[in-house]
Protein backbone atom coordinates (compact mmCIF):
# COMPACT_ATOMS: atom_id res chain seq x y z
CA UNK A 1 0.00 0.00 0.00
CA UNK A 2 1.18 3.47 -0.71
CA UNK A 3 1.61 6.07 1.76
CA UNK A 4 -1.29 8.11 -0.93
CA UNK A 5 -4.38 5.63 0.90
CA UNK A 6 -3.86 6.88 4.02
CA UNK A 7 -3.66 10.22 5.38
CA UNK A 8 -0.90 11.45 7.07
CA UNK A 9 -0.81 15.05 8.41
CA UNK A 10 2.02 16.36 10.54
CA UNK A 11 1.38 19.15 12.87
CA UNK A 12 3.80 21.62 14.32
CA UNK A 13 3.83 23.71 17.87
CA UNK A 14 5.63 26.49 17.74
CA UNK A 15 6.00 27.22 21.15
CA UNK A 16 7.56 23.99 22.18
CA UNK A 17 9.07 22.43 18.16
CA UNK A 18 6.66 19.66 18.58
CA UNK A 19 5.54 17.62 15.93
CA UNK A 20 2.23 15.74 16.47
CA UNK A 21 1.10 13.20 13.98
CA UNK A 22 -2.80 12.78 12.74
CA UNK A 23 -2.80 9.62 10.44
CA UNK A 24 -5.99 8.26 9.02
CA UNK A 25 -6.89 4.91 6.92
CA UNK A 26 -8.90 5.01 3.64
CA UNK A 27 -12.30 5.14 5.94
CA UNK A 28 -11.36 8.11 7.80
CA UNK A 29 -10.37 6.09 11.01
CA UNK A 30 -7.60 8.22 12.91
CA UNK A 31 -4.82 8.12 15.57
CA UNK A 32 -3.08 10.83 16.86
CA UNK A 33 0.44 10.85 18.55
CA UNK A 34 2.10 13.18 20.55
CA UNK A 35 -1.04 15.87 20.75
CA UNK A 36 -0.04 19.27 22.19
CA UNK A 37 -2.29 21.46 24.60
CA UNK A 38 -3.42 24.41 23.03
CA UNK A 39 -3.47 22.71 19.90
CA UNK A 40 -7.33 21.11 20.34
CA UNK A 41 -8.97 23.57 18.21
CA UNK A 42 -6.85 23.23 15.46
CA UNK A 43 -7.08 18.95 15.81
CA UNK A 44 -11.03 19.24 16.15
CA UNK A 45 -11.05 21.28 12.74
CA UNK A 46 -8.90 18.91 10.61
CA UNK A 47 -11.06 16.14 12.29
CA UNK A 48 -13.62 17.75 11.54
CA UNK A 49 -13.44 19.03 7.85
CA UNK A 50 -11.46 15.59 7.09
CA UNK A 51 -14.44 13.79 8.30
CA UNK A 52 -11.94 11.99 10.39
CA UNK A 53 -13.26 9.66 13.22
CA UNK A 54 -10.57 10.09 15.68
CA UNK A 55 -10.33 6.53 17.69
CA UNK A 56 -7.01 6.80 19.33
CA UNK A 57 -4.43 9.35 20.72
CA UNK A 58 -0.79 7.72 22.31
CA UNK A 59 2.41 9.66 23.30
CA UNK A 60 5.67 8.56 22.81
CA UNK A 61 6.47 8.89 26.20
CA UNK A 62 6.17 11.53 29.23
CA UNK A 63 6.98 14.94 27.92
CA UNK A 64 8.67 17.34 29.58
CA UNK A 65 8.60 19.89 27.60
CA UNK A 66 4.85 20.72 26.99
CA UNK A 67 1.94 19.81 27.81
CA UNK A 68 -0.04 16.76 26.49
CA UNK A 69 -3.27 16.80 25.15
CA UNK A 70 -4.24 13.49 25.94
CA UNK A 71 -6.91 14.45 28.70
CA UNK A 72 -8.32 17.42 26.57
CA UNK A 73 -8.85 15.59 23.36
CA UNK A 74 -10.67 12.96 24.86
CA UNK A 75 -12.89 15.10 26.77
CA UNK A 76 -13.76 16.87 23.53
CA UNK A 77 -14.01 13.45 21.06
CA UNK A 78 -14.59 10.65 23.48
CA UNK A 79 -11.02 8.70 21.86
CA UNK A 80 -9.24 6.06 23.70
CA UNK A 81 -5.90 6.95 25.11
CA UNK A 82 -3.00 4.97 25.11
CA UNK A 83 0.54 5.53 27.38
CA UNK A 84 3.61 2.81 27.30
CA UNK A 85 3.27 0.41 30.38
CA UNK A 86 5.89 2.01 32.22
CA UNK A 87 4.50 5.64 32.25
CA UNK A 88 2.85 6.99 35.48
CA UNK A 89 -0.30 8.44 33.66
CA UNK A 90 -2.92 6.39 35.17
CA UNK A 91 -5.76 8.54 33.76
CA UNK A 92 -5.04 6.71 30.43
CA UNK A 93 -7.40 4.28 28.89
CA UNK A 94 -4.95 1.69 28.36
CA UNK A 95 -1.39 0.56 28.13
CA UNK A 96 0.42 -0.51 25.36
CA UNK A 97 3.95 -2.62 25.13
CA UNK A 98 7.00 -3.79 23.40
CA UNK A 99 5.53 -5.72 20.42
CA UNK A 100 2.12 -4.95 20.29
CA UNK A 101 -0.12 -3.08 17.48
CA UNK A 102 -2.16 -0.15 17.73
CA UNK A 103 -4.60 -0.67 15.02
CA UNK A 104 -6.68 2.11 13.86
CA UNK A 105 -9.04 0.63 11.20
CA UNK A 106 -6.81 -1.24 8.64
CA UNK A 107 -3.64 1.14 9.93
CA UNK A 108 -1.90 -0.87 11.71
CA UNK A 109 1.51 0.98 14.16
CA UNK A 110 3.73 -1.79 15.40
CA UNK A 111 5.24 -0.93 18.96
CA UNK A 112 8.89 -0.95 19.60
CA UNK A 113 10.02 -0.38 23.46
CA UNK A 114 12.62 2.20 22.85
CA UNK A 115 13.56 3.76 26.42
CA UNK A 116 16.75 5.95 26.68
CA UNK A 117 15.19 9.48 26.56
CA UNK A 118 12.63 8.65 29.39
CA UNK A 119 11.44 4.88 30.76
CA UNK A 120 8.85 4.89 29.05
CA UNK A 121 10.17 6.21 25.54
CA UNK A 122 8.53 4.10 22.59
CA UNK A 123 8.87 4.22 19.07
CA UNK A 124 5.78 3.26 16.23
CA UNK A 125 6.54 1.39 13.22
CA UNK A 126 4.28 1.28 10.30
CA UNK A 127 5.18 -0.71 6.52
CA UNK A 128 2.28 0.62 5.29
CA UNK A 129 3.35 4.49 5.68
CA UNK A 130 7.05 3.06 5.35
CA UNK A 131 7.37 5.44 8.55
CA UNK A 132 8.48 5.33 11.82
CA UNK A 133 7.65 7.57 14.61
CA UNK A 134 10.45 8.09 16.56
CA UNK A 135 8.80 10.70 19.55
CA UNK A 136 12.93 12.11 21.49
CA UNK A 137 14.49 8.61 20.80
CA UNK A 138 15.59 9.58 17.22
CA UNK A 139 15.73 13.05 16.15
CA UNK A 140 16.99 14.69 12.76
CA UNK A 141 20.70 14.43 13.32
CA UNK A 142 20.31 13.95 17.04
CA UNK A 143 18.85 11.88 19.47
CA UNK A 144 16.71 13.33 23.04
CA UNK A 145 18.93 13.91 25.89
CA UNK A 146 19.04 11.07 28.43
CA UNK A 147 20.35 13.39 31.31
CA UNK A 148 16.62 13.36 33.59
CA UNK A 149 13.02 11.78 33.88
CA UNK A 150 14.60 8.31 33.94
CA UNK A 151 17.20 8.75 31.02
CA UNK A 152 19.80 6.41 30.39
CA UNK A 153 22.27 6.69 27.32
CA UNK A 154 22.99 3.14 27.44
CA UNK A 155 19.42 1.80 27.29
CA UNK A 156 18.70 4.64 24.55
CA UNK A 157 22.34 3.70 22.18
CA UNK A 158 20.85 -0.01 22.50
CA UNK A 159 17.26 1.35 21.69
CA UNK A 160 18.11 2.85 19.07
CA UNK A 161 21.15 0.50 17.32
CA UNK A 162 18.43 -2.22 18.13
CA UNK A 163 15.10 -1.18 17.29
CA UNK A 164 15.37 1.24 15.09
CA UNK A 165 18.37 0.97 12.85
CA UNK A 166 17.47 -2.44 11.62
CA UNK A 167 14.61 -0.92 9.99
CA UNK A 168 14.93 -0.51 6.09
CA UNK A 169 17.09 1.93 5.12
CA UNK A 170 14.32 3.82 2.91
CA UNK A 171 12.36 4.00 6.00
CA UNK A 172 10.67 7.78 6.81
CA UNK A 173 11.46 8.98 10.82
CA UNK A 174 9.20 11.43 11.99
CA UNK A 175 10.75 12.99 15.20
CA UNK A 176 8.75 14.07 18.04
CA UNK A 177 10.71 17.68 17.59
CA UNK A 178 12.86 19.37 15.78
CA UNK A 179 14.36 22.71 16.30
CA UNK A 180 16.19 23.92 12.76
CA UNK A 181 12.49 23.74 10.64
CA UNK A 182 13.58 19.95 9.33
CA UNK A 183 10.38 17.88 8.82
CA UNK A 184 11.24 14.37 8.16
CA UNK A 185 14.76 11.89 7.65
CA UNK A 186 15.65 8.28 6.84
CA UNK A 187 16.98 5.50 8.44
CA UNK A 188 19.32 5.53 6.07
CA UNK A 189 20.21 8.85 5.89
CA UNK A 190 20.45 9.30 10.37
CA UNK A 191 22.75 6.15 10.22
CA UNK A 192 24.91 7.71 7.72
CA UNK A 193 24.84 11.13 8.45
CA UNK A 194 23.33 11.62 12.23
CA UNK A 195 26.83 13.20 14.67
CA UNK A 196 25.39 11.11 17.67
CA UNK A 197 25.16 7.60 15.42
CA UNK A 198 28.65 7.62 14.44
CA UNK A 199 30.33 7.15 17.52
CA UNK A 200 32.13 3.30 18.13
CA UNK A 201 30.11 1.96 20.97
CA UNK A 202 27.44 2.10 23.52
CA UNK A 203 30.22 3.70 26.07
CA UNK A 204 31.69 6.08 23.56
CA UNK A 205 27.48 7.37 23.51
CA UNK A 206 27.60 7.18 26.86
CA UNK A 207 30.58 9.16 27.45
CA UNK A 208 29.01 11.97 24.72
CA UNK A 209 25.70 12.05 26.16
CA UNK A 210 26.47 12.49 29.78
CA UNK A 211 29.04 15.88 28.67
CA UNK A 212 25.76 17.55 26.29
CA UNK A 213 25.30 20.25 30.18
CA UNK A 214 21.96 21.28 29.01
CA UNK A 215 19.88 23.22 30.63
CA UNK A 216 16.48 21.63 32.58
CA UNK A 217 13.44 22.52 30.13
CA UNK A 218 11.66 25.29 31.34
CA UNK A 219 7.85 23.84 31.43
CA UNK A 220 9.67 20.59 33.16
CA UNK A 221 8.61 21.13 36.61
CA UNK A 222 4.87 21.64 35.72
CA UNK A 223 4.63 19.64 32.47
CA UNK A 224 5.93 16.37 33.92
CA UNK A 225 3.32 16.02 36.56
CA UNK A 226 0.68 17.69 34.19
CA UNK A 227 1.41 14.81 31.47
CA UNK A 228 1.37 12.12 34.45
CA UNK A 229 -2.78 13.53 34.77
CA UNK A 230 -3.36 13.02 31.14
CA UNK A 231 -2.50 16.91 30.77
CA UNK A 232 -5.17 17.88 33.27
CA UNK A 233 -3.87 18.72 36.77
CA UNK A 234 -6.25 17.81 39.74
CA UNK B 1 5.52 7.48 -10.57
CA UNK B 2 5.36 7.69 -6.99
CA UNK B 3 6.26 10.20 -5.16
CA UNK B 4 8.94 7.81 -3.08
CA UNK B 5 10.76 7.75 -6.01
CA UNK B 6 12.00 11.56 -5.74
CA UNK B 7 12.99 13.29 -3.14
CA UNK B 8 11.05 15.84 -1.33
CA UNK B 9 11.66 17.75 1.46
CA UNK B 10 9.88 20.79 3.42
CA UNK B 11 12.07 23.36 5.78
CA UNK B 12 10.40 25.65 7.78
CA UNK B 13 12.10 29.24 8.60
CA UNK B 14 10.98 29.66 12.02
CA UNK B 15 11.32 33.71 11.92
CA UNK B 16 9.18 34.13 8.93
CA UNK B 17 7.22 31.18 8.92
CA UNK B 18 8.07 30.01 5.39
CA UNK B 19 8.10 26.82 3.53
CA UNK B 20 10.75 25.90 1.51
CA UNK B 21 11.36 22.95 -0.69
CA UNK B 22 14.33 20.71 -1.71
CA UNK B 23 13.12 17.87 -4.56
CA UNK B 24 15.05 15.93 -6.16
CA UNK B 25 14.98 12.89 -8.98
CA UNK B 26 16.22 9.55 -8.22
CA UNK B 27 19.52 11.02 -9.32
CA UNK B 28 19.74 13.27 -7.07
CA UNK B 29 19.35 16.37 -9.54
CA UNK B 30 17.50 19.04 -7.11
CA UNK B 31 15.94 21.82 -6.91
CA UNK B 32 14.88 24.45 -4.20
CA UNK B 33 11.69 26.74 -4.04
CA UNK B 34 12.02 29.67 -1.86
CA UNK B 35 14.93 29.81 -0.05
CA UNK B 36 15.28 31.61 2.63
CA UNK B 37 18.72 34.06 3.54
CA UNK B 38 20.25 32.46 6.84
CA UNK B 39 19.52 29.19 5.84
CA UNK B 40 22.41 28.28 3.19
CA UNK B 41 24.13 26.51 5.45
CA UNK B 42 21.22 24.09 6.56
CA UNK B 43 20.60 23.35 2.51
CA UNK B 44 24.04 23.20 2.00
CA UNK B 45 24.49 20.44 4.71
CA UNK B 46 21.22 18.21 3.41
CA UNK B 47 22.39 18.58 -0.44
CA UNK B 48 25.93 17.35 0.90
CA UNK B 49 24.30 14.29 3.17
CA UNK B 50 22.03 13.91 0.72
CA UNK B 51 25.03 13.71 -2.30
CA UNK B 52 22.73 16.44 -4.29
CA UNK B 53 23.51 18.13 -7.42
CA UNK B 54 21.07 21.41 -7.24
CA UNK B 55 20.37 22.70 -10.43
CA UNK B 56 18.05 25.44 -9.97
CA UNK B 57 16.69 27.33 -7.95
CA UNK B 58 13.37 29.50 -8.07
CA UNK B 59 11.58 31.72 -6.06
CA UNK B 60 7.59 31.67 -6.56
CA UNK B 61 7.26 35.46 -6.47
CA UNK B 62 9.05 38.68 -4.98
CA UNK B 63 8.74 38.15 -1.43
CA UNK B 64 8.06 41.18 0.75
CA UNK B 65 8.35 39.18 4.12
CA UNK B 66 11.91 37.55 4.37
CA UNK B 67 14.75 37.57 1.87
CA UNK B 68 15.73 34.85 -0.81
CA UNK B 69 18.74 33.03 -0.34
CA UNK B 70 18.89 33.08 -4.44
CA UNK B 71 22.27 34.99 -5.02
CA UNK B 72 24.36 33.31 -1.82
CA UNK B 73 23.10 29.87 -2.86
CA UNK B 74 24.07 30.51 -6.21
CA UNK B 75 27.27 32.11 -4.64
CA UNK B 76 28.04 29.19 -3.03
CA UNK B 77 26.98 26.20 -5.61
CA UNK B 78 26.45 27.30 -8.77
CA UNK B 79 23.30 26.37 -9.30
CA UNK B 80 21.13 28.76 -11.73
CA UNK B 81 18.83 30.79 -10.47
CA UNK B 82 15.20 31.83 -12.07
CA UNK B 83 12.12 34.25 -11.60
CA UNK B 84 9.24 35.11 -12.98
CA UNK B 85 9.03 37.57 -16.37
CA UNK B 86 7.44 39.61 -14.32
CA UNK B 87 10.10 39.71 -11.49
CA UNK B 88 12.00 43.45 -11.63
CA UNK B 89 15.22 40.45 -9.94
CA UNK B 90 17.42 41.15 -13.03
CA UNK B 91 19.72 39.31 -11.24
CA UNK B 92 18.24 36.21 -12.31
CA UNK B 93 20.02 33.68 -14.62
CA UNK B 94 16.72 33.75 -16.32
CA UNK B 95 13.35 33.97 -16.35
CA UNK B 96 10.26 31.70 -16.39
CA UNK B 97 6.70 32.20 -17.55
CA UNK B 98 3.41 30.41 -18.02
CA UNK B 99 3.64 27.29 -19.67
CA UNK B 100 7.03 26.79 -19.05
CA UNK B 101 8.09 23.48 -17.96
CA UNK B 102 11.07 23.59 -14.79
CA UNK B 103 13.25 20.20 -15.79
CA UNK B 104 15.52 19.36 -13.54
CA UNK B 105 16.78 15.85 -14.08
CA UNK B 106 13.87 13.65 -14.67
CA UNK B 107 11.96 15.67 -12.49
CA UNK B 108 9.38 18.17 -14.33
CA UNK B 109 7.53 20.95 -12.82
CA UNK B 110 4.68 22.65 -14.78
CA UNK B 111 4.92 27.31 -14.79
CA UNK B 112 1.42 28.52 -14.08
CA UNK B 113 1.11 31.95 -13.39
CA UNK B 114 -1.35 33.17 -10.82
CA UNK B 115 -1.02 36.60 -9.77
CA UNK B 116 -3.35 38.53 -7.37
CA UNK B 117 -0.50 38.25 -4.51
CA UNK B 118 1.95 39.81 -6.99
CA UNK B 119 1.55 40.52 -10.45
CA UNK B 120 4.65 38.43 -10.30
CA UNK B 121 3.15 35.31 -8.52
CA UNK B 122 3.57 31.52 -9.83
CA UNK B 123 2.57 28.22 -8.92
CA UNK B 124 4.62 24.92 -9.84
CA UNK B 125 2.30 21.94 -10.60
CA UNK B 126 4.28 18.32 -10.26
CA UNK B 127 2.13 15.15 -11.83
CA UNK B 128 4.88 13.08 -10.65
CA UNK B 129 4.70 14.53 -7.03
CA UNK B 130 0.84 15.34 -7.25
CA UNK B 131 1.92 18.17 -5.58
CA UNK B 132 1.46 21.66 -6.33
CA UNK B 133 3.49 24.62 -4.96
CA UNK B 134 1.56 27.63 -4.33
CA UNK B 135 3.73 29.83 -2.39
CA UNK B 136 1.19 33.13 -1.33
CA UNK B 137 -1.53 32.56 -3.77
CA UNK B 138 -3.08 29.86 -2.14
CA UNK B 139 -2.24 29.40 1.77
CA UNK B 140 -3.91 26.35 3.82
CA UNK B 141 -7.52 27.99 4.97
CA UNK B 142 -6.38 31.24 3.23
CA UNK B 143 -5.22 33.04 0.01
CA UNK B 144 -1.97 35.74 0.39
CA UNK B 145 -2.87 39.40 0.28
CA UNK B 146 -3.32 41.39 -2.26
CA UNK B 147 -2.85 44.91 -1.08
CA UNK B 148 0.15 46.03 -1.74
CA UNK B 149 3.06 44.97 -4.46
CA UNK B 150 0.67 44.95 -7.49
CA UNK B 151 -1.19 42.79 -5.58
CA UNK B 152 -4.65 42.30 -7.18
CA UNK B 153 -7.76 40.53 -5.23
CA UNK B 154 -9.43 39.91 -8.64
CA UNK B 155 -6.60 38.42 -10.56
CA UNK B 156 -5.91 35.99 -7.37
CA UNK B 157 -9.72 35.04 -7.43
CA UNK B 158 -9.10 34.62 -11.33
CA UNK B 159 -5.75 32.60 -10.41
CA UNK B 160 -7.13 30.23 -7.93
CA UNK B 161 -10.41 29.40 -9.54
CA UNK B 162 -8.55 28.51 -12.89
CA UNK B 163 -5.27 27.81 -12.61
CA UNK B 164 -4.90 25.89 -9.07
CA UNK B 165 -8.77 24.49 -8.52
CA UNK B 166 -8.70 22.89 -12.01
CA UNK B 167 -6.03 20.32 -10.81
CA UNK B 168 -6.74 17.01 -9.47
CA UNK B 169 -8.73 17.46 -6.00
CA UNK B 170 -6.30 14.65 -4.43
CA UNK B 171 -3.44 16.97 -5.35
CA UNK B 172 -1.26 17.97 -2.32
CA UNK B 173 -0.79 21.36 -1.72
CA UNK B 174 2.26 23.29 -0.39
CA UNK B 175 2.33 26.70 0.34
CA UNK B 176 4.64 29.23 1.08
CA UNK B 177 3.82 29.87 4.44
CA UNK B 178 1.82 28.56 7.34
CA UNK B 179 1.07 30.12 10.53
CA UNK B 180 -0.24 27.32 12.88
CA UNK B 181 2.04 24.82 11.94
CA UNK B 182 -0.32 22.97 9.36
CA UNK B 183 2.23 21.60 7.02
CA UNK B 184 -0.17 20.54 3.56
CA UNK B 185 -3.30 20.60 2.34
CA UNK B 186 -4.71 18.89 -1.07
CA UNK B 187 -6.93 21.09 -3.98
CA UNK B 188 -9.90 19.06 -2.57
CA UNK B 189 -10.12 19.97 0.66
CA UNK B 190 -9.20 24.03 0.22
CA UNK B 191 -12.09 23.87 -2.04
CA UNK B 192 -14.23 22.78 0.69
CA UNK B 193 -12.71 24.21 3.60
CA UNK B 194 -10.54 27.51 2.46
CA UNK B 195 -13.04 30.53 3.66
CA UNK B 196 -12.35 32.44 0.94
CA UNK B 197 -13.09 29.79 -1.59
CA UNK B 198 -16.85 29.83 -0.42
CA UNK B 199 -17.68 33.55 -1.71
CA UNK B 200 -19.71 33.51 -4.36
CA UNK B 201 -17.71 35.46 -6.98
CA UNK B 202 -14.63 37.28 -7.66
CA UNK B 203 -16.60 40.77 -6.83
CA UNK B 204 -17.35 39.11 -3.60
CA UNK B 205 -13.49 37.86 -2.98
CA UNK B 206 -12.70 41.61 -3.92
CA UNK B 207 -14.87 42.75 -1.06
CA UNK B 208 -13.76 40.56 1.36
CA UNK B 209 -9.66 40.95 0.62
CA UNK B 210 -9.87 44.53 0.10
CA UNK B 211 -10.85 44.67 4.25
CA UNK B 212 -8.66 42.49 5.53
CA UNK B 213 -6.69 45.59 7.30
CA UNK B 214 -3.33 43.74 8.05
CA UNK B 215 -0.53 45.78 8.60
CA UNK B 216 2.43 46.01 6.36
CA UNK B 217 4.80 43.12 6.62
CA UNK B 218 8.05 44.21 9.28
CA UNK B 219 10.32 43.38 6.39
CA UNK B 220 8.58 45.06 3.08
CA UNK B 221 10.80 47.91 2.78
CA UNK B 222 13.75 45.82 3.16
CA UNK B 223 13.13 42.25 1.39
CA UNK B 224 11.63 43.50 -1.97
CA UNK B 225 14.72 45.67 -2.52
CA UNK B 226 16.52 43.28 -1.44
CA UNK B 227 15.07 40.25 -3.40
CA UNK B 228 15.34 42.33 -6.52
CA UNK B 229 18.92 41.68 -6.12
CA UNK B 230 18.60 37.83 -5.67
CA UNK B 231 19.17 38.69 -1.64
CA UNK B 232 22.16 40.55 -1.75
CA UNK B 233 21.87 44.32 -1.11
CA UNK B 234 24.55 46.79 -3.53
Amino acid sequence: MSKNAFLFRQLFDRESYTYSYLLADQNGKAILIDGVAGQEQQYLQLIKELKLDLQLMVDTHTHADHITSLGAMRELTGAKTQVGEQSLASCADGQYRHGDTLNVGDLVLEVRYTPGHTDDSYSFYSSQLNAVFTGDTLLIRGTGRTDFQSGDALQQYQSIHGQLLSLPETTRVYPGHDYRGWSESTIGEERAHNPRLQVVGPDEYKELMDHLNLPDPKMMDIAVPANQSCGQLQ
